[in-house]
């Protein structure tokens, strides 16, 4: 019965958190708790009279939307022959992994890649990669927000998905855990994937009601080779093709003319912005103020544990404003707090989740995590109204400050203690999978080549 | 008595870590021990026969030299007003918070500053900012090794230390802690430190043999003028100076001729490299390969919480590396073995202690940090020969993933406690000296007028 006694008494309760909303007009409440229930949130505001089953006192530190990934590849082999060129870590690394790799890979990849977006407090994220159905069954237990993309590559043969491996996937994952795990199209970018693939997937996603997400002008020599081969840019290619439209989130978005940019903007596509892989595979500094100025939706993304090496969304925020300050060689280009909704409110809507997630405010789904303010590198914390706590997260904090991840009410972690994941079963099983996939794709012998052993 | 019984018992014995000794051929032992007695290395191999009075298990964690930071201030308004163009940021923010500053301030600074050293693995650093008394007071408790250089300034004039207090601090700290705490000259840069007090300096450092830290060629401006005023370089008005020599350590030199860095080559002098730093405040990017080409001394540094705004050596390392390889466009440069030795072994040359610490050697000194591997961010690590432990150091890793911190032999934090600084007391106390200081500058009303409170 919904009784005054029983409109008290909540799922989740969050008291005394720094709590800073990223709400359109940037509300933060120095002192406030935080009411849940059924995965929404139901209240916030200084001492609330509510009571919640589950109660966490935040002791004064940060609280505040859980961080998305708005680019992502669950894989495996992290830290593996580091500093070759870019077309020699492809093809003596890259491809034979690829081409060796199996869904147990995967499985072990997507539980290493979850729980280390749990423990640095990614709540939602979207990845593209090989079998899906694997990552996202992990996804199932791990409780995080996800759209799963599988990669699809007609050339070369055999590297990635296939469309209909894609839509079979749709097939049986779009109603499982429908507001929770997301399905989409996932095209591996316009020179891996023919013209015909991208126009059967833009008929199926309108179809479908899903998006589409794709690379798209990371390096300056697709650009040119689209050029020289289409006579057009890979963003006026996929124009003409009818694939821009607010369904398409492309990733990198690195080489873009003016026409490109006005392009995007004209047609409601999102961009994800990646300065550390960007930097890490030397393919350039996205041209992020331009974008921003244009409309263009744009949140942030790690790309990989292959490009990046981790997956800490805060390392990414401080990155992607810095890479942009140190370019225009101007100190004000995108501020802290600009950076914070970058990862959070704003990359909910290249997601085309702004109405559900990015920001705490009552209605929106309880996707929420504290941060540690009381650490010697986060000092000192000015009270408001003058406070510095988005200064500290972007330019000071790293993914292990996070302490708490809840996503749909729901906690994932708690006190820096996994809780839907098993994190000492999972070391094993990752050791164990990669040294599987070493031996499977031959890549002892080329390491040991490489090192001059061979 | 020296019986074969006591040799085998030693001060301080770590037992079973993944040891990357960083000597000059990159030994590495998947499982050994480390002895250390009276503060040295004593021996290093798998199951050595002797005990200690106090054991470590390291677990199968990496254990490896100390980090060592080779630039940076003590500082205390971390995340103070950020995103402001420089001039702005100097003269309403740092120009008033310089002179209003006290000697508590830079004790409470110190203390948040070697707090967080300790939690981030760095074991030595060099500090050039005020009242280096106050900081060496906290480095005597704190076990760090240190080397303070007195950042003397002559115009703008009281915006430093000076000559004359320079030398006290010489007088009185250079005996109180031989090999651990050491006093250099610090004259800030050519720009606001006069001819006369340069040439003093460089007598003075000869007659107490000691270094001299400075910085030079940060910013394109800085050169500019320099060429305009006096026809030459910062480098070659040092070199005219006569004050090039293996005593000097510079700071940044981002912009420089061929001709500079053959001047530094030949003179041995050697160079911090601060990315972040020169990121963040849009300065530039240093010439590394070719600085490292021409065998110039060169190492890392984090530049301070101001202009950082951590001190995360990991994070340092990364930027490094990345930022050459996106300013290179070749993902070649800079290898991660390469800059593990920029924090560590060549780190330490630069400061003059190359025979003294940088790499676990027997004989050298026990600076000593184990780092977690057992943590999801850092997986998979693939055993010997093949390891990716240095991968996953430099291009994953970050501070909070240090566990123990060892200096001299001396345990400053064991399993992410800090044993010789009271983190606790220090929490109040740096609070509520940076909220006096914003007062004494009168900052707070200038933060209201920046957010348009005012």
């Amino acid at each position: 019965m919904d009784t005054p006694e029983n409109n008290l008494l909540q799922d989740l309760l969050i008291r005394d958190g720094h709590v800073i909303t990223m709400d359109p007009i940037g509300t933060r409440y120095p002192a406030a708790d935080i009411a849940i229930r059924d995965g929404v949130i139901t209240a916030i505001g200084p001492h609330l009279e509510a009571r919640g089953k589950t109660e966490i006192e935040a002791h004064g530190n940060a609280v505040l939307p859980g961080l998305i990934d708005c680019h992502m590849h669950e894989t495996l082999m992290r830290g593996l022959c580091e500093d070759l060129p870019l077309m020699r870590w492809l093809e003596e690394i890259c491809f034979p992994k690829d081409r060796a790799e199996r869904p147990e890979h995967v499985r072990a990849a997507a539980t290493m890649n979850q729980l280390e977006m749990i423990r640095g407090g990614i709540t939602t994220f979207i990845d593209i990669f090989r079998f899906p159905g694997e990552a996202a069954a992990v996804a199932e237990e791990s409780g995080l927000r996800a759209i799963f993309s599988p990669q699809v590559i007609d050339q070369p043969a055999g590297a990635g998905e296939t469309l209909e491996s894609n839509l079979e996937f749709i097939e049986a994952w779009k109603d499982r855990h429908p507001g929770r795990i997301f399905t989409w199209f996932g095209p591996h970018a316009p020179y891996s994937v023919s013209a015909g693939t991208y126009l059967k997937m833009r008929d199926l996603a309108e179809r479908y009601d899903v998006g589409i997400h794709t690379h798209l002008c990371e390096t300056r020599d697709e650009v040119e080779q689209f050029l020289k081969l289409h006579g057009k840019t890979p963003v006026g290619y996929l124009h003409d093709l009818g694939l821009l439209s607010p369904r398409l989130l492309v990733a990198h978005a690195v080489h873009m003319s003016d026409a490109d940019i006005h392009l995007l903007a004209e047609h409601d596509v999102a961009v994800a912005y990646n300065p550390t892989s960007n930097m890490k595979l030397a393919s350039g500094v996205a041209r992020v103020p331009e974008l921003l100025a244009a409309g263009v939706r744009l949140g942030l993304g790690t790309d990989s544990n292959l490009s990046n090496n981790n997956l800490d969304m805060f390392e990414e925020m401080r990155l992607g404003a810095l890479l942009q300050k140190l370019w225009r060689s101007d100190a004000e280009t995108l501020p802290c707090e600009l950076v914070l909704r970058l990862a959070t409110s704003r990359a909910a809507e290249c997601l085309g989740l702004g109405d559900q997630v990015g920001s705490l405010q009552v209605g929106k789904r309880a996707d929420i995590i504290i941060v540690n303010l009381h650490a010697p590198h986060l000092w000192p914390v000015i009270p408001e109204p003058r406070s510095n706590v988005i200064e500290q997260l972007v330019y000071s904090a790293n993914a292990a400050d996070v302490l708490t991840t809840i996503v749909d009410g729901q906690v994932l972690m708690r006190d820096r203690q996994v809780i839907s994941l098993d994190e000492n079963l999972a070391e094993q099983m990752v050791h164990d999978a990669a040294l599987d996939l070493m031996r499977l794709a031959g890549l002892e012998e080329r390491l040991d080549k490489i090192a001059g052993r061979g």
